[in-house]
């Protein structure tokens, strides 16, 4: 059976402001030094050697996708999204599109913007979780926890010994003390966000759980593959009447929670959802004083410690400081505590309000 | 008798660097948000109604003189330097063009990169040293000093209740307990580099006290004024001339040490000398949680404290720092502990080293 890749571009988180922004968000930029968060992604797939990706994003993002793509070599096409309704949507908008082109066939959803530094590792497990999938199974990815992070959704199987697991339940960002309870009783994973399903599958299942969702997509139901991708002044109106008709829901709450036969794998491949500027530390490589940049011959550390630097056109010197991250990105300077990472929000819906 | 102003504006110190460097140095640059030094140490000058300034810079920068003096509105002349051979050779050129206009004239010799909040007490004592300066005495203004600096050299004064004190001695920069000794036995002021003579009267202590670059100078005598302010072939190849041949040495060493009939006014006008970025606090307004900038429509402070902003066109923000100095200026941007600044020195040079 085909295995599509389904990859979700569409976001345009402000946790990596002023780098990741509205215009250009985080899957597009080269942050590491190995190229694009989506060019990282579609290349990691290659030893599975799919017949073509499928990119679901926003409109304004697919010229720039489209960019990404070019470079990784491989087939694919783009569907964008009219507004962002979060994942069950998206989803559901791309096994819409992949029924038209094949019978059946297995998809991997994947986000954009993760970072995985254990490419073989992952591969591996994708391969695993394809192989269940044959079995009709909604499975999941799950990261074995290496610390009580309370900013990810945890999955809890059952005590299994098998590597693919069934699920007991999804939960929701616990606080510091449960969190910590996770780790200590085991069985916990991090939810990845990364699922492996068969396009009648996954299709069934929002029949069953998502009905109202399912019926506001006949209209793109009624549209023809090439519509599908098309965004001339017809199939756009009929998007944007379904998108703005629906509700914003994730394919985990929608979906996930209720399913029976789910499934988790879990793995160690080093995976970071890059989700602030602290994380960033996870994927980027320390020199002998833990100072870190993607480009270190554009900057200069003195007299410095544990201090994370992303230079754009110009040289940046940091001068006796520790535990301070220097982004120089687009109309913006971030000038930052690590431990203040937090704050950013704030930060950035200031400068909103103010323009 | 006339009094011409005359600015020394050649020097290129890299203390405020990346905002001060070689191709712009601080004279250059609006600091404080009310001007650029040089302009504002001309238009200091107003009130007293000089016929013109004299400004003593380098070739490089002629045009950016010019232009700081055009928008003050003051009539002026400009003398380069082939090179920098600090103050001596510097004032010595002065009162050489100078002596071509007038059969007399009081020189005031001013820094061009200081920074004076008080421009009426400044210009009360300014009179003062002009009509002192009428007795063919040295006239130098000392800054009654406010905590106990190690960075600046010093004058001491004979205990002399008058307002235009002796000086016993020039003394050079002291260590901190020197420096602390001689905030306790008062008499002591810092050297502001601010000097006030009659140019025939500074001519015979070059004669007197610096023969041999006195000596040396005679090719720059036998010049026209028109020749002396040209940069055309011939006269600059004479004024490189002599200005290689002769050592560099300040006025305070060549004369000032050694002269007599010396004699120093205290003031007490808001002076600063800019020479680091800590010190630059000290002449912007702070905000409520003491965050300064010159341009704080370009700025967001957020959770930060005593910080201090310069920012160049994008904006910046600075999250969750206490005592930092962040600017973004020319190719590069630094972002220093306050406490650090005595270290900027090193970075510098080992950019320089890396080109």
């Amino acid at each position: 059976m085909n295995v599509i890749p389904v990859i979700l571009a569409g976001g345009s988180g402000t946790r990596l402001w002023p780098l990741s922004n509205e215009e250009k968000p985080k899957q597009f930029h080269n942050i590491t030094g190995e190229g694009t968060l989506l060019e990282l992604t579609i290349n990691r797939l290659k030893p599975l050697n799919p017949d073509f990706c499928l990119i679901v994003t926003a409109r304004m993002y697919e010229e720039m996708s489209y960019d990404e793509l070019k470079k990784t070599g491989l087939k694919g096409s783009i569907i964008s999204e009219p507004m962002p309704r979060n994942t069950a949507p998206a989803i559901l908008y791309a096994a819409t599109y992949l029924s038209k082109l094949y019978d059946d066939a297995i998809m991997l959803i994947l986000p954009a913007d993760h970072y995985i530094k254990k490419t073989d590792v992952f591969v591996t497990i994708l391969k695993k979780a394809i192989e269940h999938a044959h079995n009709n199974h909604l499975v999941t990815i799950g990261i074995t926890p290496t610390y009580p992070e309370t900013g990810y959704g945890y999955i809890k199987a059952y005590d299994d010994p098998s590597e693919v697991k069934p699920v007991e339940m999804f939960v929701e960002k616990p606080n510091l003390e449960t969190a910590k309870k996770y780790l200590r009783e085991g069985n916990y994973f991090w939810n990845s966000g990364i699922f492996v399903w068969k396009i009648s599958v996954i299709l069934e299942y929002y029949q069953k759980l998502m009905p109202k969702l399912y019926q506001s997509f006949q209209p793109l139901r009624d549209l023809t593959v090439e519509q599908l991708t098309q965004n001339d002044e017809l199939p756009w109106e009929i998007k944007r009447n379904v998108f703005s008709q629906i509700e914003a829901i994730s394919i985990d709450y929608g979906i996930m929670e209720k399913a029976d036969q789910r499934y988790v794998i879990p793995g160690e491949f080093g995976w970071a959802d890059l989700g602030s500027w602290a994380s960033i530390d996870d994927v980027l490589s320390p020199n002998t004083d833990m100072n870190r940049s993607p480009y270190p011959e554009k900057v200069i550390f003195h007299l410095s410690k544990n201090c994370t630097v992303f230079p754009d056109t110009k040289l940046i010197a940091v001068v006796g400081l520790h535990d301070v991250v220097v982004v120089d990105s687009g109309n913006e300077i971030l000038v930052m505590d690590k431990n203040a990472s937090q704050d950013l929000r704030e930060v950035v819906n200031r400068i909103k309000n103010n323009r």
